[in-house]
């Protein structure tokens, strides 16, 4: 069983935007044992998406576009395609009605041209869009299967997980079955050394690393008949692997540190209060983020200026003074401060400097002191990151988080 | 001139890695005029590679690969290529020296398979890799040029910058620039009605509307001379959008809502403060992801609890009984609270159901309160938001951004 996507939009061609939405279909599918030989990029012109669907078609069971729903004259999707199959072109009531619903409860108006999102080929399955107003459609054309997706990626993963996903199930005999190993803490290059031998010699299941958001990431995948089968080709790795790592493995598959320092804070029962100055609330968006954060995340202070660190978290106007507000010694205060103020079982903070401007020889843009407070003990780390402002900001996040993950799990 | 991109690699076609190499082409080609009609993906295979190439050929006078041309067998683009123009490979000395001594300052070994990454199509020009031992190349056949970058994007990107760039100049008589006008508050649909004339009438500059990061962007593309013509191009037409959409244009090109919002807060020296309930930060952390935030952002407090709101925000207990802590009046008593504890010119809250628990019918997730309070007067909104617990974050925080820059600028 063979795909192929299209992903249509002249913002592609002119590097406007990064194609995520081919990673997204690519993953899914692999995940789904669907081969996908080809990815295409083509603008929203009519002569070249027909030759694009005509090569495609020509090689493909599957062909899946992206993009090109939208309800305006440069969207071509629906039409082209209907001329390419040479059907026409008919009104969806349903859909009509949704997208209505879903412009009034936002209190924009229906437009005309929002119509044309309404119209379908005949025959086309419908797929309806929970975020948008631009529902999706799937088509049967001889042996070919043909799936239209909304560009938007918030429209189209929730519509390819919730709407086709189990359609294109079963059409491939064999499942492509794919597990993350979650890492923080360890590079990529040093963390290849560690598993080396794993990733040469083995064929089934297969590894691969990536970085991605901070974390790096080992993929596992085995092909198998079915899901039971391929796990337990990847068991005695997934075990492996973990020996190795020890505490660098944080979690599995959609496990993110927040998540994971969530539920470990719901399983001690502990209330947390975060500080944060460089972080600038990144901290506390990140685990308000978690369905349930609630339970155990107490409160944030984005205590940004000194005046609301001696106000706010009782930090000892000397000691900024002395030490400065970057310094291990205020964010010790910070997070003792907090969790007392706020009376919590962990107070966390972070103080650094997240450029560009601000830094200095002794004190460089990228430095950023972390640390956890609870009732029993106190830590402080010093780091360093690179990158600009908001990776910075991301990087120390991730890093704070880390740290409480390893704190928990060590008491 | 038309040029096609050919990205190499099984790992794109499995998922694995974003490609980013197409996009920073494309950005490139556009700025030099250079006309690209199609992207294409495929892996690490002989056959499908040599499809590809067929493909692009018949259509593009420039064709560009990235990948392939590392030192392992499932590195096929040098050989592919020879055997695609019926030319032979053959060592190129110079390359070999430097593949040595990279892998020599970094005391790593010269394997036997590194030659193969010395060996290149007769003909073909060198392109030096300062960052990697994959040299690139580039081949004149017929009336059509091929490009060759390595796949990593820290050896592609400055290898294109160094040694390519300079060459393309002046292959195309004309530049493309483009400008993105950032609006918010107007629909996609409702955008484009309004612009209805300006989106069919326009050959250049041309415009299309793209919706990203909750922004419905329009992008207005002028071909010229350099830069002046083109801006002069479009220069009556950004006075046109600008005068029709009014206040809902909120910046341009790199402008955010929290951007703008920062400057209008520097301009008028007010300082702000920032209490959140169901946004749990990110409203903060937006704000301070703006480089010169502390100047204006005084204080964020993510109130989470009810017992937050009242003992930090002074929320009226009652107020929270009678209403619920999702209502108009906690929202307002938050912003007003946050204001007169921080003692700041405004104060902005936020207070919703982010889901994905906590819903009912008459506060159904998604519901989110906004408020903004300054010395003189008062405001909150209603709003409702679709998607999953991150996305209603991020839309209530920008909705919040946009209500306190229209705040802003009113007054």
């Amino acid at each position: 069983m063979k795909a192929e996507i299209i992903s249509i939009g002249t913002e592609l061609l002119l590097g406007h935007i990064l194609n995520t939405n081919a990673q997204f279909l690519s993953q899914q599918l692999s995940i789904l044992g669907i081969d996908l030989y080809f990815q295409t990029s083509v603008g929203d012109n009519r002569e070249r998406l027909m030759q694009a669907l005509d090569i495609a078609f020509n090689r493909a069971d599957i062909v899946i576009t992206t993009g090109g729903l939208g309800p305006t004259d440069d969207d071509l999707t629906r039409q082209t395609i209907a001329d390419f199959f040479n059907i026409n072109l008919s009104l969806h009531n349903e859909s009509l009605g949704q997208i209505k619903d879903y412009l009034k409860k936002r209190n924009r108006p229906f437009t005309p041209n929002n119509y044309s999102q309404a119209m379908f080929p005949e025959e086309a399955l419908i797929l309806p869009n929970d975020n948008g107003t631009a529902p999706g459609f799937m088509l049967k054309r001889d042996k070919h299967l043909f799936i239209s997706f909304p560009g938007p990626p918030n429209e189209l993963k929730p519509m390819f997980l919730n709407h086709v996903k189990d359609k294109l199930m079963g059409l491939s005999n064999e499942i492509i079955y794919s597990w993350l190993v979650k890492t923080y803490g360890v590079g990529e290059s040093q963390l290849e050394e560690i598993l080396k031998d794993l990733f040469t010699s083995q064929s089934n299941p297969t590894l691969a690393s990536l970085v991605a958001g901070g974390y790096v990431n080992i993929r596992i995948t085995a092909k198998a008949m079915n899901e039971q089968d391929a796990y337990s080709l990847m068991e005695p790795m997934l075990k492996t692997i973990k020996s190795r790592l020890g505490d660098a493995v944080f979690g599995y598959n959609d496990d993110s540190l927040e998540s994971v320092v969530v539920s470990l804070l719901k399983e001690k029962g502990y209330r947390l209060a975060v500080a944060e100055s460089c972080t600038g609330g990144k901290v506390s968006d990140l685990i308000t983020k978690v369905a349930g954060a609630s339970e155990v995340f107490m409160e944030g202070l984005v205590t940004y200026s000194n005046e609301a660190k001696i106000k706010r978290l009782k930090v000892k106007e000397e000691t900024i003074k002395q030490f400065g507000a970057v310094s291990q010694q205020t964010a010790m205060e910070m997070a003792e401060g907090v969790r007392r103020e706020l009376d919590t079982d962990i107070g966390i903070s972070t103080t650094g400097i997240a450029g560009p401007g601000g830094g200095s020889k002794e004190k460089p843009v990228g430095l950023v002191y972390l640390a956890i407070a609870s009732r029993e003990r106190q830590m402080v780390k010093r780091a360093y990151f690179t990158g600009n402002r908001s990776s910075i900001k991301h990087s120390a996040s991730n890093e704070l988080l880390n740290l409480l993950r390893l704190h928990l799990i060590k008491r």
